[in-house]
């Protein structure tokens, strides 16, 4: 098996260490970050750190065009790739003891403890140094309000315990900073203004200008401390910061909280910032506790509605937490102009603040766990996006819209051209998303105007896109990568053509439907010809076998499964040359099993079964994305064992470091995995034929699992026990459902025995 | 039809023009490029020029590491792309006319006139200038010598027409260069030492430092004036200059000639480079005359062993000169540690000395011009690289030796994975240059040893590189890229599976031939595996077709003729995504068809004429390899006007820019592509059999062509006309050959009449 890197202790609602982990910090840091959908950070210390790190803050919608880079440039290349960009180090509270710098990678410390809750999202972290010739315990507290999304509050707490020392805070707005990634070694920020006025400071900065015609983004940064000791302001190029200075003998001790106020261009001009960014520092004016009390509250909501309960597995239950947590302080649906970056606030690899995993793997779980609108907006925001897609099919030379691989405004920013102009299965996850959203939903608002505008575009685009095999009188679709990375440029991959060729269906279907409403017109001819597209592609597939078969030659390859390979060797992508990879059968993530996920409805138990059979074991899961929708297949197939490994995978995926990267940031997008496994995998629930039903499982070692689901205007509790399922209507009007295969009518609650038969093994 | 692009007049011996072509002042430069072999320059003014152009100086065998430039990393990839760098601009003369600075682009002129002579290689430029009150004639002279490789000269004539004119010449060693392709906007260049000593100056100057332990090259340049005007010597960083001043009247008249000597590290060590430098100045004293003299007759010398003379079509005639001048400039096979750059010393793009363009295409040229020592040092030069060649092969987790797609080490320099990783044919390219030397020479010291080294570690890497599927009961290799590079990770490309094959049972047969004297082991059980490979590949053909099959899916393409192209769109890689070229049928360059060149033997007539009708109609010679390979079987299946265009792409590909990117530079490795097409193409010359054999055709519209060989220690010259084909045995002995298939006896002289069918339209 491969190996796993836990760094911290197993606890049901806590990340916690007390290890200062010096060889593996950049993973420390990224396991403790913290968000609020408006801005957020890596767990990175308030005070000096000299050893390796990576500090990153980061501010919703804040970006920068970065000029390409490549080594060799190929046409249809997008001219920037944009990137979320490091921003304002707002944090900085240097410490120094008797003149001393504290730096836990030189300073002799002691008793250090550093915790994560994720009921609340509070940091805090203390440590005893021992410096100066004296001994003192600091203690940071740390939130970013849910509440006010503006605010960010820090306290420090230092208490000396042995010698006299003299404390200095150093606290800073620091806009020195630089993203690792940066094609050419350029900052990205300008000063604009700084200053001081009364007890606050203020730092106003503008991205760097660009040439694509893209904003420059303004940040005002604007602090204020709470505290006995008067701060003594000073400036500097790109920061302000103010010190305070603090002399304490044995047992005595003292506090100093730091209220920051980041307001961007995006909700208030330049030149109103630095004015609102004071004023709002004096209107927040609650009490540390107050602020605290309300940010528990604001949590303790979202958890009522979102918490699954497992019994019996703490590992499964902090992993599943985790997820939930770190998703949410990433995108809780407030800002319709956002959507959901790969890094979220926690790193700034990859760039772009939009990928297909929205629609395939965010969508499906907000559905369940919020409000229709936060899965709208997230359909919205792509619609306000066509004329981009539509940009970036015409850089391919073809029709209709093709939406991006990454992005921020639409146009694509990817510019790997087996990626970029391939992945093009990427087109159809967004039309995917308007079904889930109207089945699941009940709501035909969207898809009769602009979802159906959407899919319009999408299917002219992959009405060109097919080509007329005339050897094999079949259309098809050549030179894709599909959903399995591990391989580029193959031709007719059955995922992306059955996708292809479902949208085709799909639009037609609806454009028949709202006609009479439609904002587009699809012409007779058009009609005709994606017609005979549906009704003449080609798919490959192996009546022997029994499956759907990846892609063209795939069974032509040197077929062995994921055990046959050396673990010293895991991840693929970290060891073997790209060729070899691409040679292997080794699969990264769900390639046809994507598809039968997808459409459930459409395949039989036989095929599902077959085809799990035949692609699993080739399945080495380096994707974030790969796990969850095995652990899904698995419970459907009652496989429960296989089901169980993969919820762990998708679950632990950061937690447990299964790819060897969470060193660079969390792995946001596959957040949802963890829930999906459970409500869609173990409970089985389904909706793609309008009417929910559930035929639950439960995992051996779990006492219970349970969790709420918003459906149609109700909302449920599903409560799995090895003796009973139990479902209650908390909310909403009695309706008619399926538990077990079985129509039951649900108006209170309704509870049922446990189904299920003995573990496969 | 395609667009071409000629801007230089046509004629038999001369490169010339009486416009400065503002718009294509590049293309200009690229087209009268000089070399000897040593050092070479595109056809750069002497004077300013604030136009668009391009300065470039290169020394061979100098060069830079930089540090590799991606967006996306994979594993794998090489450290350093190896860059032909700019160096020492040593030709600059800025010239003042009463202190108004001449510069083409903006000063006022007329009678221009530039021109490059083939025969000598003198490129003479003059223009009458109209600035500060006075109109002067001006004329450089310059050339590289053949004869004293480090030695440049330059004459400058001024000849006052009108008005007092106060002449300054500002003439300089100037090392403020730059590569436009610097991956990081680096400067390669450091000063080392400069000086004035008697009345020359010397520049001694080193490469930057790099990470990548290749040495630091140093260059000193010296330059001495003959003048009647004393110099004033002036420094400044990186470059040394000298001020000439004369005053003329009407009719009056100056002339100032500029030697410079250029060594570097690679022959002399930096510390003695500045005074041996100086030496060479003072011992190189002979007038210009006499040097121009020296240079005429050692270009005649190579002219009489290499001239092709063709009757009736001076555009033919001065395309191939054209292509063996520009050859012959770059490589002339002096110095074995050398090889053939893919644009000599004619632009910096694509960087690298060594391409498998050198085996392919350079090796049968130049066994047919020049000693066959010089053909066995080009093969010595890999074998020196095969240590290199495993280390490229391990980057991929294989076994053996895998030469590389760029390099000037061995080690392999490109960064695309799509060819460093998949293009591997060219590992099949080094082996068949020791068949072809073999068969050729007849000398078999080489393949005894070196070549049975080098053979047996490309075939370790080739059995390495198959696997076994299952299902189909064959050896396969997936993901290439092969010649035609149209397409990417292909899986069983005819021409990479056939070459590979090839090799392994080469290389047996000549482990089997060469045993007893072997420097390699070749172990049994490698011997049974090799075996079992060469009897079970799998080859894709098309038995209805009667066709060999590019790949395993081409033939699901949607197939079209480049008939079907608009124009407007030619050449592809400049108007079309990346994707859609992969998806389209078209060729970039042969790929079934370069292996029916290469194993000519072993194909029928049928087979040869229905591959070539298959393939040939969809391909778009966009590679400047691509002409020849299709001219010489064109030729061989009696199509002779298709023979005829292919000829004409071939020699003219730079002089009518037919690809539209020579402004970057000539394509120098398919500079033999004119001479193959004659000599293998029209005179049907073959020697795979150890027999020397011709079957010449005439193009209908030249009255004759004739060439010499040079043939196992003879010289033969042979002249084909409307009438018969006469063949002279120049120097050697009498022997055996093949003349329209019947045996012949050389001994002095033989004539026949010519075969030709009617030509084929």
């Amino acid at each position: 098996m491969e190996k796993v890197q836990r760094i911290f202790e197993i606890d049901p609602w806590k990340i916690r260490t007390t290890q200062l982990d010096k060889e593996n910090r950049r993973l420390q840091e990224s396991l403790t970050s913290i968000g609020n959908g408006y801005m957020g950070m890596r767990g990175n210390f308030e005070e000096s750190y000299s050893g390796d790190h990576h500090q990153g803050t980061y501010l919703a919608g804040i970006w920068y065009p970065d000029k390409t880079r490549v080594g060799w440039w190929k046409n249809g290349y997008p001219e920037y790739f944009g990137k979320v960009i490091n921003a304002m180090d707002f944090i900085q509270m240097k410490l120094f003891v008797n003149d001393h710098e504290i730096d836990l990678a030189t300073t002799a410390f002691e008793d250090f403890d550093l915790e994560l809750d994720m009921e609340n999202g509070l940091l805090t972290r203390s440590f005893v140094a021992i410096a100066g010739g004296a001994t003192v315990r600091f203690t940071f507290e740390r939130f970013l309000s849910i509440v006010k999304q503006e605010l960010a509050v820090i306290r420090l707490t230092a208490e000396c315990l042995a010698g006299d020392a003299q404390i200095r805070v150093l606290s800073k707005l620091d806009n020195n900073v630089q993203n690792e990634d940066s094609n050419y070694e350029e900052m990205f920020w300008l000063e604009k203004e700084r200053g001081h006025q009364m007890e606050c400071s203020f730092l106003t900065t503008q991205t760097i200008p660009n040439d694509f015609g893209i904003e420059q983004f303004s940040v005002t940064g604007a602090m204020k401390h709470v505290s006995s000791a008067v701060g003594v302001q000073q400036d500097d190029a790109l920061e302000v910061a103010e010190t305070f200075t603090y002399d304490l003998k044995p047992d005595e001790s003292m506090q100093l909280e730091k209220r920051v106020v980041i307001l961007t261009s995006r909700d208030v001009p330049e030149s109103e910032q630095s004015e609102k960014a004071l004023a709002l520092l004096e209107a927040y004016d609650a009490s540390y506790e107050e602020l605290l009390a309300e940010q528990n509250a604001a949590w303790a909501k979202r958890w009522a509605l979102a918490d699954v309960s497992i019994g019996g597995d703490d590992e499964a239950q902090q992993g599943i937490r985790f997820n939930i947590f770190q998703l949410f302080s990433t995108y809780y649906g407030e800002d319709d102009r956002l959507n959901i970056g790969p890094k979220g606030f926690t790193g700034e690899k990859y760039g772009g603040a939009t990928y297909w995993d929205t629609e395939a793997y965010a969508v499906p779980m907000y559905l369940g766990i919020s409000d229709p609108t936060i899965t709208k907006n997230l359909l919205k925001y792509r619609h306000n996006q066509l004329p981009q897609a539509k940009h970036n099919a015409r850089q391919q030379g073809l029709k209709g819209a093709l939406y991006p691989m990454v992005t921020f405004t639409g146009v694509e920013c990817h510019n790997e051209w087996e990626i970029t102009f391939e992945e093009i299965h990427r087109n159809g996850a967004i039309a995917h998303a308007i079904y889930n959203y109207t089945t699941y939903t009940g709501d035909e608002s969207y898809i009769q105007k602009e979802g159906l505008e959407v899919l319009t575009e999408i299917s002219r685009f992959w009405a060109d896109r097919v080509h007329y095999s005339k050897r094999q009188q079949k259309y098809m679709i050549h030179g894709v990568t599909g959903p399995n990375e591990y391989e580029n440029n193959i031709n007719n991959n059955w995922y992306t053509n059955y996708l292809a060729t479902w949208v085709l269906s799909y639009t037609l279907e609806n454009y028949q439907k709202y006609q009479a409403h439609a904002t587009v017109t699809i012409t007779q001819e058009e009609q005709t010809k994606w017609q005979d597209i549906v009704q003449n592609m080609y798919f490959p597939k192996d009546d022997e076998l029994g499956i759907f078969v990846q892609h063209d030659t795939f069974l032509d390859k040197d077929l062995l499964p994921t055990s046959a390979l050396d673990p010293a060797e895991r991840p693929l992508n970290q060891h073997w040359s790209w060729d070899k990879i691409l040679r292997s059968c080794f699969i990264k993530q769900a390639d046809v099993l994507q598809g039968i996920y997808f459409f459930g409805d459409s395949f039989t138990d036989e095929e599902k079964r077959r085809n799990f059979e035949f692609y699993e074991p080739m399945t080495v899961h380096e994707s974030s994305l790969s796990a969850s929708v095995h652990a899904i297949l698995a419970a459907e197939l009652g496989l429960i064992d296989k089901s169980m490994e993969m919820y762990q995978r998708t679950a632990r995926l950061d937690l447990d470091n299964y790819n060897n990267d969470t060193d660079d940031g969390l792995h946001i997008t596959s957040m949802t995995g963890s829930w999906l496994a459970i409500v869609q995998g173990f409970a089985q629930m389904k909706t793609s034929t309008g009417t929910l039903s559930f035929a639950p499982l439960l995992p051996k070692d779990w006492d219970h699992y349970s969790f709420h689901i918003t459906y149609r205007g109700r909302l449920l509790a599903v409560t799995v026990t090895q003796k009973e399922v139990r479902i209650d209507l908390k909310d909403g009007s009695a309706f008619a459902m399926m538990l077990y295969g079985q129509e039951i009518t649900l108006k209170d609650s309704v509870s049922v025995p446990l189904e299920q038969e003995e573990p496969n093994v």
